[in-house]
């Protein structure tokens, strides 16, 4: 019997995903698990004349093969953009439209990683990227976050011990799923110690704009001296993620093979989805729309923090972001997030969050889970809070916090 | 210095094909070289409604993230046409929506390929097809293609020697690049020859519906006993390019995995652009439409075999497809293709064709080349044709034929 799938497969479970969309999808349940933005919050009406527009623009040529790249004005709008709202001076030749952000991963995914590289990940990230990375079987060494970010000393053990490490992967900006933001001293700090160990930052940035309080820090890229950060970013949290439409930003060198790859996935990008976001770009201003997404996600983010600190206990710990989707809860040690959303959370409460070990490399952190506050309106942020709170009451399924260390 | 770029990267050189479209990209040559539809016949009124009338009927909805498999209408209509036009039965629950028939193929390749793991690709075949399959470091055994398809004789004595083989890939119907379709008793003897030695096929078929003469024959995956072979097509060719949309059949446990690789891909299809095929064929018969097209399609095929009959000399032989996008001329052997086009036929006749080298895993072959017909008015490929012609005459650069034995 030949063995039907590839290794990499293998590393490819989904399962604990599944089941947690599975769960979100049941309307029984109030559920803070997907990312999802506020439907609510898109400009249907908007886009609809985009696509209009864009086809009666371009006619029957906008429906051809175009290029890998991706349309040139809607990549030189990037470019303004990543001065702008970035810090970061690049030209349209260094940007590539992707398939969202997730796209944009894999390809520097699978420009970079051969089987067992060693590459650093932050404890706890991204699990879509951790999904991504597996399927090219790396070698994770993971750094914990803290309310600043990466943890800075722990890398450069790390790096030292580990001089083989080829990537770091970061999400500096509201980072999923802690939702903090990395200082723009440890910025500079990591671009050093990428440049002493000659190593790739992936800076993945889809939360960027969505600030709420707090001051903007420079993109780690703008720290970039050596050409050896790439920067990806996405429409699919300012604007739609239906669009499929994110960006990648990286030096001559590296985008030359990007390019390759991208042309050997899927040939390139949705010629019409680039062109409509780029005459959606024309004719509106989309930092007046992203201004007022910003404060209808700051008071689902106020209500939430309200409803932590008013229903939840003394032993349970959670971050306070300044942007994004997503606050981290750090429960005591020894509680497991997993077993408690299957054993009480979901029969008891009907409430769904993402538990911690999927968001972990070494899956080993289980005292913690994600809560996403920007997909439910503020009362039922409130009520599923509060019925979580109930569960989270010290009682016999939570260990005393005698062994306690918060982890932000 | 560590290694920048992944060995794979190494694998994936566009060099050639850069070339081949920067050549067509010049509006000084008559270009053959592209696979391109013909952009007049884009139905682009037609597809601007269908994107308004679907972003009206789902409103803001329509923007929020979706299915992994994609939009279950539109998988429901292309289930009902595998039957119709392909006579196979299936359901939608085992069709995905894909990037183009390009991200099927990268997908299918992800799938089941480790490095070194063996498999059969037609010599020639898809250049695109390569370019995906190389970045996974195949072996490839290479099996020649006649006016039948894949030479069956040659195929049972390769699996023979190589039981290892894994994946068999095949473009049965007017295959790119020779235009030929596999006979259906050579399509059963290929399932019999798969389940013998436990191999996969996949059958890539994005030109099935764009036939201009002869008879239809039931696709490869019609006589799959055994749930191995996996079908993929896309609207590329029958709608347009820049819409980005294919998809891929497949029995439950190749799609469950599939469909985790998607996800960690790049997480689903643009629901929009899904949503909006189907609404276009909610409003539209699309096979009037590709009746349109086929009948232009026809006569531009017809124009060019009359011009190569007319031009070309009686050493040089060509096939004569029954639909598709291209012709496939074989020069006497001896005569390199690719040299042939950069000294003599670019810069002395300012035409463009794709050579043969790039089209052969093994790159050996290289006496023959690629003409696609459907993207040029029938006076300019008359008039590229009789210029080709000219070159091609019996000269010093033609080797004489005494050696020459067809390819088709």
């Amino acid at each position: 019997m030949k063995k039907l799938f590839a290794n990499r497969v293998l590393n490819n479970d989904t399962s604990d995903l599944d089941e947690i969309f599975k769960n979100s999808a049941n309307p029984e349940n109030i559920s803070f698990a997907g990312g999802f933005p506020d439907q609510h919050l898109f400009p249907d009406n908007d886009l609809k004349q985009a696509y209009r527009d864009a086809i009666e623009h371009d006619g029957q040529g906008i429906f051809q093969y175009s290029s890998t790249q991706g349309l040139l004005a809607l990549r030189q709008k990037i470019a303004d953009r990543m001065l702008t709202h970035a810090d970061v001076q690049v030209s349209a030749d260094n940007v590539m439209m992707t398939q969202g952000g997730q796209q944009a991963i894999d390809l520097v995914a699978k420009l970079l990683l051969n089987h067992g590289d060693a590459m650093v990940v932050e404890g706890p990230t991204y699990m879509g990227a951790l999904a991504a990375f597996d399927t090219y079987e790396p070698t994770y060494y993971e750094i914990p976050v803290d309310d600043n970010g990466m943890n800075i000393r722990q890398l450069r053990k790390t790096l030292k011990a580990h001089p083989e490490i080829k990537l770091i992967y970061t999400i500096p900006d509201f980072h999923n799923p802690t939702g903090t933001t990395m200082s723009s001293k440890r910025r500079q700090a990591l671009v050093s110690l990428a440049n002493q160990y000659d190593v790739i930052i992936l800076e993945d940035s889809p939360y960027r704009d969505l600030r709420y309080s707090g001051q903007n820090i420079p993109a780690i890229k703008h720290y970039d001296t050596e050409g050896r950060v790439i920067f990806i970013s996405s429409f699919s949290k300012i604007l739609s993620p239906a669009l499929r439409t994110g960006w990648i930003v990286a030096d001559d060198t590296i985008m030359h093979e990007l390019i390759g790859l991208k042309s050997a996935i899927d040939v390139q990008s949705p010629n019409v989805t680039l062109a409509a976001i780029n005459s959606y770009l024309d004719s509106h201003d989309i930092d007046e729309h992203i201004a007022t997404i910003s404060a209808s996600y700051q008071i689902k983010r106020d209500a939430m923090l309200t409803a932590l600190d008013q229903y939840f206990p003394q032993n349970v710990h959670y971050t306070r972001p300044n942007g994004g989707f997503f606050i981290w809860v750090t429960l005591p040690e020894g509680v497991d997030a997993k077993d408690l959303l299957n054993d009480v959370v979901l029969p008891q409460a009907h409430v769904a969050y993402v538990p911690a070990a999927c968001q972990f490399a070494s899956r080993k952190v289980k005292n913690g889970f994600r809560l996403n506050f920007t997909n439910l309106d503020t009362a039922t942020i409130t009520e599923g809070i509060e019925r979580l709170g109930h569960i989270l009451q010290p009682a016999p399924m939570i260990v005393p916090a005698t062994s306690f260390a918060p982890q932000f």
